[in-house]
């Protein structure tokens, strides 16, 4: 598994000759590493008696990021999983017309895990910018950089898996599917843009 | 040492309660992915007959892609030993004039070394935001989205890290050196912002 990689390794292992570790990777990372820098803003504010009245948000935001990068960092490997899939599936024999159409129904059904993939990462990493900013405005301001780190590592995270999307629903035959894909991972585009400005607004350093 | 951490011990401890690893070290592992990306562009193009045109540039782009990434990735256990060097600087002793004096000097040399490492990850982030723009523009177009992650991770690396030198100047009292890394970490936030939009524009999907 990816996540088992030392940081080293993952390094080296992305820089090879080998499309995996690739760009889909580290943007699940990137979101996963959003989401523990939240939890740190958290876990630097529970238990402390200045900041008590917000001790029952903190829980919440610190369990939601948890799950959420627990998420993320099998996202890494489903990540690289959906990729691996694409080119078994193009590998698949075409030598009668049988084969030729469960080779291409193959690899259809591939592209569109590898741009739900993505897609799901883009999603989860504009909830964690809105969990980061929550828990940086109202928790430890010693941890305002983390928190500020936090909501550009999401917008890092959203907009390389939006790339991540087309470029796999570039060998989508589906119409209607890629339509409906762009509209979603052009909102997630939009929406990340405007609230990393929001957000990064509201921590002053 | 971090970078021997693997992905889910580096999240998990991020994630905890101690400040360390924090987003100065996510900064520096943000630009040490952006490296490794580049490093992959390159290692897709290189000995392919229809890239041979550019093949001498490409092995130069490696060069010093690989050579970053390494300095980064001794970059995320140089911002955490700085942290802890301002900490250990605050609990040494202060009962007598002299310890006073020397614990404030240990205290201000401490935040200019916590400041001076993102300052240098900032710089290096847009060296490799510049590699990465070079081999995706000229290099193998299956990686075009490999690239475009690149060029993302290095705006969040160099922003982030941004954070993580003004965060440190609050901490000194030489309006010098403040006035100077401020003047310098914001002409590296303005370049890359900039840098980003023309890299990206170039990028097309």
């Amino acid at each position: 598994m990816l996540k088992d990689l030392t940081i080293t390794e993952f390094l080296e292992q992305t820089a090879s000759a080998e499309p995996l570790p690739g760009g889909g990777c580290t943007a699940a990372l990137n979101a996963a590493l959003a989401a523990s820098l939240t939890e740190m803003v958290t876990n630097l504010t529970i238990g402390r008696k200045e900041f008590q009245s917000v001790e029952d948000e903190m829980k919440k935001i610190r369990k939601t990021a948890a799950d959420l990068r627990k998420k993320l960092q099998d996202d890494i490997d489903n990540d690289a999983k959906a990729y691996r899939e694409v080119l078994a599936a193009f590998k698949l024999p075409k030598n009668t017309e049988s084969e030729k159409k469960q080779r291409s129904s193959a690899i259809q059904q591939a592209f569109k895990t590898a741009a739900k993939v993505p897609l799901g990462v883009a999603r989860d990493a504009i909830k964690i910018m809105d969990l980061a900013s929550r828990a940086t405005a109202r928790g430890n301001q010693n941890a305002l950089s983390d928190g500020a780190v936090a909501v550009l590592a999401c917008r890092a995270a959203a907009l390389a898996a939006a790339y991540n999307v087309k470029i796999n629903l570039g060998g989508i035959k589906d119409p209607d599917f890629v339509e409906e894909m762009t509209r979603q991972i052009e909102d997630l585009e939009h929406q990340v843009i405007e609230k990393e400005t929001e957000c990064l607004a509201q921590i002053k350093i």
